[in-house]
């Protein structure tokens, strides 16, 4: 098997990275993929900075060890703080979720002479400012303000898209975010997508969201043709979101995660195992 | 220093268990308290056995190693999952809040020829069924009724206890537990007591609420007193919450479970320490 005919390693924290795996797999039809939820120790949003390095690094460790040609790392908190500690322990290419949401505001913003960007996130990914600096990287101008909207997870994970609490409550976390008149606004999490009706309505038709999922993998099919990592096997007739070419693995509590996903995919992966990656450091011997 | 002079070691799995901290505190002012939040790995909620088995393990012999004469399990999915093992594994009495808590509402409805409880928790402890079954042991003859309410835990940890939206969301979560029409009500989450005036103000003023955490206090007294185990040193002067006789260890983000303890308890600990309690047992070469 060459390097090239691989799947793509996406991991999360929990079930929001399949909107991630969403946006790879509808742009990406002749890839397959490996995702890994760690169901068991969700969410990182409220972790500190050394307990996400050492989570991010065991989950992609047991990715590459299943054989992949690239690491995704769709989780937002994960992207934040532990890209670096990532790419010092494993030899692939690694590509996070803020720097192609980032720059793809900056991109769609770019005929405005004083751009506007807001970002919406945890209240982690806010306070890391990781947003705010991959904005500025790409544009100095940009002028850019965030907002944390802690309820949005669970009402995500409820299934409630359509409720008028949602809005309601949507109404009073964009409330600054309205004053602000951003021209792009930033999905900073990768539930959010699942409400970006209520998000629209609530910021006004005239925004424009920004799914980090979706711009990462515009830059993910952009650095495998640059990279000739392209998968070289096209995969004969259409593909199908969870169907048996894609691996779903958790760290814990399988069923909840098929039905979460279904609510968020229409779906259940077809192939989806629970497993253990605690301790495959030490297992190395590796420190 | 005399066993019974020990503080009463306390584990939840994050910062819900303020709330059976403070009913213990309020209701037995000679005791001093250690609490251990699990803030590593939590929510505990959607877990499987095996997990919330093992983190509970962990918990106990960690504060056990820290000197206690008595266990209280704060956590509810813990109480309903992980009782057995506890106390396969250490040798000092282990209170869960769902026994107490379930028993409470026998006693309370005892004056009723039909007793209707109703139950709202995490949907895991929802489906674990151990508020049931408590509430039948002490009562074959109750009629009980399960809600799941999701939603409750974050909206209480972000402090929002008179919002519309809560009072909303709660109308949503308890209109089938209403024409159920239960003479009490147990709070069968540690998060619970805090959005108390919404859920009193939603089921009506008429239905009796027990907070398991008050309920457990209750029952820790008799315990202590029955195997004399009362501390024997009284404290001079009025003890406050969160003063530093008492000990709070957090296994990850010390600075959030400050935040959300003010929210909660109105004051911060002033003795809290973060700490690792992953694998004690390897540690200690047991399996």
């Amino acid at each position: 098997m060459v390097f090239s005919s691989l799947p793509i390693g996406i991991f999360d924290s929990g079930v929001g990275g399949l909107t991630v795996y969403r946006a790879l797999h509808d742009r990406l039809p002749n890839e397959h993929f490996i995702y890994l939820g760690d169901t068991a120790r969700v969410p990182y949003g409220t972790k500190s900075l050394g307990t996400v390095e050492r989570y991010a690094i065991e989950n992609s460790e047991f990715l590459v060890s299943r054989g992949i040609k690239m690491l995704v790392v769709a989780c937002n908190t994960a992207s934040a703080l532990a890209l670096p500690k990532i790419r010092e322990r494993i030899g692939i290419d690694v590509v996070g979720v803020i720097g192609p949401g980032g720059r793809k505001a900056v991109e769609i913003t770019k005929g405005e002479p004083h751009a506007r960007i807001g970002v919406i996130a945890t209240e982690a990914t806010v306070s890391s400012n990781a947003y705010f600096e991959a904005i500025r990287r790409a544009s100095a101008s940009a002028e850019v303000f965030q907002a944390g909207c802690p309820l949005f997870v669970p009402l995500a994970e409820e299934g409630w898209t359509e409720e008028p609490e949602t809005y309601s409550i949507a109404a009073k976390y964009l409330s600054k975010m309205k004053e602000f008149s951003p021209h792009a606004l930033v999905l900073g999490c990768t539930h959010y997508p699942i409400l970006r009706d209520v998000i629209q309505q609530t910021v006004g038709e005239n925004v424009k969201l920004v799914d980090s999922g979706e711009a990462t993998a515009e830059e993910v099919e952009t650095l495998l043709n640059e990279k000739g990592l392209a998968n070289p096997n096209a995969n004969t007739g259409k593909r199908q979101l969870c169907d048996d070419l894609d691996h779903f693995y958790v760290t814990d509590a399988a069923d909840r995660f098929g039905r979460v996903a279904e609510r968020f995919l229409g779906t259940k992966p077809s192939k989806l195992e629970a497993i253990e990656v605690y301790g495959v450091d030490e297992l190395k011997g590796k420190k």
